[in-house]
């Protein structure tokens, strides 16, 4: 059983991050959804379009050893809480001296550059990259995966972007079944 | 300002829902989501993957005149509340006597079926036709507008289903700018 970390900031993208976990969690990966210290009551996070999600622990109790791959959502509020976030920014570092799984979409691969974790092959949603300020951005793919280190572009890819988790963390059985049983066919 | 209300019940699938407020706020409909009684605390109600969103009423306290459209997310946990709840069913009924738009994805088209306003032409997920046991359904549209009727197929139809809905709803523009803004060139 894989396990996958979502950090849920004030601002994030609610499209990709429920796609994500829920796309996940039917491919058969254990998903954390983890609130940021200082956010609202009860776990609840409130999203860019006012959607509030309950997460289930703080960012505060998780330690990189408990998963195989961290996935954050986008969302420009919720990407530069994640990026001005010294617990998430020490968890990407983490990760990556792990040699676990790192993922972001549309905004967030700028916390991943914030923490110098960022692959050399990436994309992320148009002209975030201007924010990024480097080269080695593409927009030929719904999903780069450089490495252990994967990316994708906004709310239209995000399905797809779970799709590619799973088939990378369970594999391609998973992955058909998941896509399939979602309607898809588009990814 | 087109307004829209979103039933929400325990076992409702989270892209479905999450991906059609997300739409229809963006897209500039108002968007009011509505517990169904007896769920959890809190105005929480939990997903069919384990995901907690927060609804903003209840269902009690909404009547039809004060909306546009009606659109009911699908998962068969939720389904089967909704076209079970009175409320829910009476609310339905009004929608249609009143004119107003009905939308509904995934199995919950069931629930327009039980209470008697699914229009002739419909869509819905895979085999759910046979639980409505009607003529009429086609697989070759991830969206059909019948009339004030609008149905739609499953996660991978959500976000185009939104967009289906601003197009009808808001106008041609509003629906082309969300559609660019969230890369969906898939719808």
């Amino acid at each position: 059983m894989a396990n996958a970390l979502v950090p849920l900031a004030e601002g994030f993208e609610e499209i990709e991050a429920v796609s994500l976990i829920d796309i996940m969690r039917r491919g058969g990966i254990e998903v954390v959804v983890a609130y940021l210290e200082g956010e609202f009551a009860n776990n609840l996070v409130t999203g860019a379009n006012g959607i509030t999600v309950q997460a289930e622990t703080s960012i505060k109790n998780v330690i990189a050893d408990d998963f195989d791959i961290i996935v954050l959502p986008g969302g420009w509020g919720g990407t530069n809480r994640l990026a001005e976030d010294h617990i998430v920014q020490d968890l990407l570092k983490s990760f990556q001296v792990k040699d676990k799984y790192i993922a972001a979409i549309c905004a967030a691969p700028y916390a991943l550059h914030k923490a110098g974790v960022l692959s050399q092959k990436y994309t992320c949603y148009p002209s975030v990259e201007e924010q990024i300020g480097r080269s080695g951005y593409t927009d030929r793919e719904k999903v780069v995966i450089d490495g252990k280190v994967m990316t994708s572009r906004g709310p239209g890819t995000a399905i797809c972007f779970g799709l590619a988790i799973i088939k990378e963390l369970v594999g391609i059985e998973s992955y058909n079944m998941v896509r399939a049983g979602t309607l898809s066919e588009f990814c």
